[in-house]
């Protein structure tokens, strides 16, 4: 399981916040060898005055559009697969809803597999074979 | 200082919020050796459209009830602890507000005694002896 | 990049709110070596019920004021700069909007540099030389 957090400013429509989930799962299934039923997303908006940005950082110039995607998950994927999902997800993102591929940014956070529960109150990829990881 | 995350979809009760986070630091203090007054926890509730959990990741079958469970709290707890935790605060959420145990996932991730400041501009594990630690 | 999250009581002004997260950017600067332009902030208000917090752990007294800041930040800091940071935030603190010292808690979080993409799809950290982190 990822976990993960989608915020962005206020104001887009119940489709685009739906397809930008959408899309980071498609990319997290087609990148990371994540199973297609492994998804868990939280959407927050945010009043302009509670998510601050910076418009210019490393000079990539963003704008009220930008998305922040933050991902929990287990470790073990290299920078090359981390580097495939991020440009997967630009590009995605980019054909769905048109975001400018300078209005997105990822932050990774990564634990072990005993740090999770799915349910029944078991550390699930400790008591469910790997093959029933779906 | 576990900090904590409680995220479900809107609709419960101000009663049952309560309760689910007193349960959740009621089986932190039992399995993880967490401090009494070591408590410090958000609880957010989502609208539909923003909080998508697969219903069935793991052939584990999830309602609407479903919560999730966010801890960062510092490394040093085994993978049996864990595994203790997650059954405790299954039961415990079972027991006192009737979830289903099949709605409660469990994340955890790990960071070191450094990154703590509870006050006074101190991190406070380095500064304070262990035994003072309540 | 860090990731800066911010969460307090419901309450405060719009003012405060901004200097609170003008504060924390510029603690970082100083201390953490943050590029000023590396600026990423969510400010996040809770209604009592949702925000619960001890009011002595570690005989630490605090207020309906209290402040909870959690970074997500490249590992690489030591325990003397993390120090630096949580002195110089708190102090920072208390000079701009009062905040009593008690009332400031703060919760690190690392990972690498490939967990990070700030836009075109790229891991930033990866493809842009250091001399650009600006």
């Amino acid at each position: 399981m990822p976990l993960v957090r989608i915020d962005m400013l206020e104001g887009r429509s119940a489709q685009e916040k739906a397809q930008i989930a959408d899309c980071t799962h498609r990319a997290m299934v087609e990148t990371l060898g994540v199973p297609e039923r492994d998804r868990f997303q939280i959407v927050t908006e945010h009043a302009p005055g509670s998510f601050h940005f910076d418009r210019a950082y490393l000079d990539i110039e963003r704008s009220d559009a930008f998305v922040l995607v933050g991902l929990t998950l287990a470790a073990g994927r290299s920078a090359d697969v981390k580097q495939s999902f991020y440009a997967r997800l630009c590009e995605l993102l980019v054909q769905t809803v048109g975001l400018r591929e300078q209005d997105l940014a990822v932050c990774l956070v990564e634990n072990e597999r005993a740090d999770w529960s799915f349910g029944n109150g078991e550390a699930s990829y400790l008591t469910i074979p790997k093959d029933r990881w779906r």
